[in-house]
């Protein structure tokens, strides 16, 4: 059987690819049979838009024990948890928390993305719970061709007011009445 | 192997009990072992708060044959959908459309419940989109006791206007300045 081992790469590593240093401890046989520990660093080439499941295998990198073929080492992607986004896909998640005045009367988004830019994005229409803005080609590049990539989606959580005045009660009704 | 049929009970049915009368045809056989159709009128006790899966068993009831057991037959409570009510364990969900402002200045909600009652509940607070009302004991009834209820819970979506004028969006901004 395959050793095993996770390789928790961040969303940053996934979107702009990275180079990844392996050190491994491993045992190796010489032609008497007589073995001895070694350390040995593997490079693993992470590719632009890789997905948390993507396993790289290092065949024959387990121990060396005379007269058996020593097992294939198998690195398996995982993807940290991100503070901003989450992942769905090849499509990039992002919630905004915002007062129900900004939903309301227009919110500008501003979000720094995975490769630092800064994304400006306005909106002018009204902003309800489910409103959903799609960046396109802002999300996670496709593994096939990380020229294309998969889209931003801007969620909203807005915040309503814990308590109202009765004047500002009286003033929405006012300015809300069909 | 025993034989199963579906029992479509409505809400409303398994809120206040009922008792079903089920036509069934089999064949019943004499004592020359000679089988001739029969109908047969079975009653069912439908107790208040039965859930969904509750299975009533008749035994021997399904078609006679000469030196064979007749088998069992089996009826199973399916729930029917409620155009107002979800269940949810023995609780009620209804959820309420209401308007911005509604959920905004206040807000009372009326119920007719599955047993014809009408419920008048006044919101006061802000109704915020997670905002879920619970009154308790107009849930379902227990079935281990049906003097005791689940809660009835009243979520809310939340109508946001498709637009405002800019006079509407200064309007507010100025209410809901911080």
């Amino acid at each position: 059987a395959a050793i095993e081992r996770r390789l928790p790469c961040s969303l940053e590593e996934l979107y702009k690819g990275t180079t990844k240093k392996m050190k491994i401890s491993r045992e190796i046989a010489d032609a008497s049979g007589k073995t001895m520990p070694v350390e040995e660093i593997l490079t693993i080439e992470i590719k632009p838009g890789w997905k948390k499941g993507t396993k790289i295998t290092f065949p024959e990198k387990g121990n060396e024990r005379p007269n058996v073929m020593p097992a294939d080492l198998v690195f398996i992607v995982d993807e940290k948890p991100h503070s901003v986004f989450t992942r769905d896909g090849n499509d990039l998640i992002v919630t905004q928390k915002i007062s129900l005045a900004e939903a309301l009367t227009g919110y500008t988004v501003s979000v720094t993305t995975l490769d630092g830019r800064t994304l400006t994005v306005p909106i002018n229409s009204v902003i309800h719970p489910e409103y959903e803005e799609v960046v396109p080609r802002e999300g996670m590049p496709l593994p096939k061709d990380p020229s294309k990539k998969g889209n931003l989606r801007i969620k909203f959580n807005i915040k309503f007011p814990t308590r109202l005045s009765s004047e500002q009660k009286a003033g929405i009704k006012r300015l809300l009445a069909p």
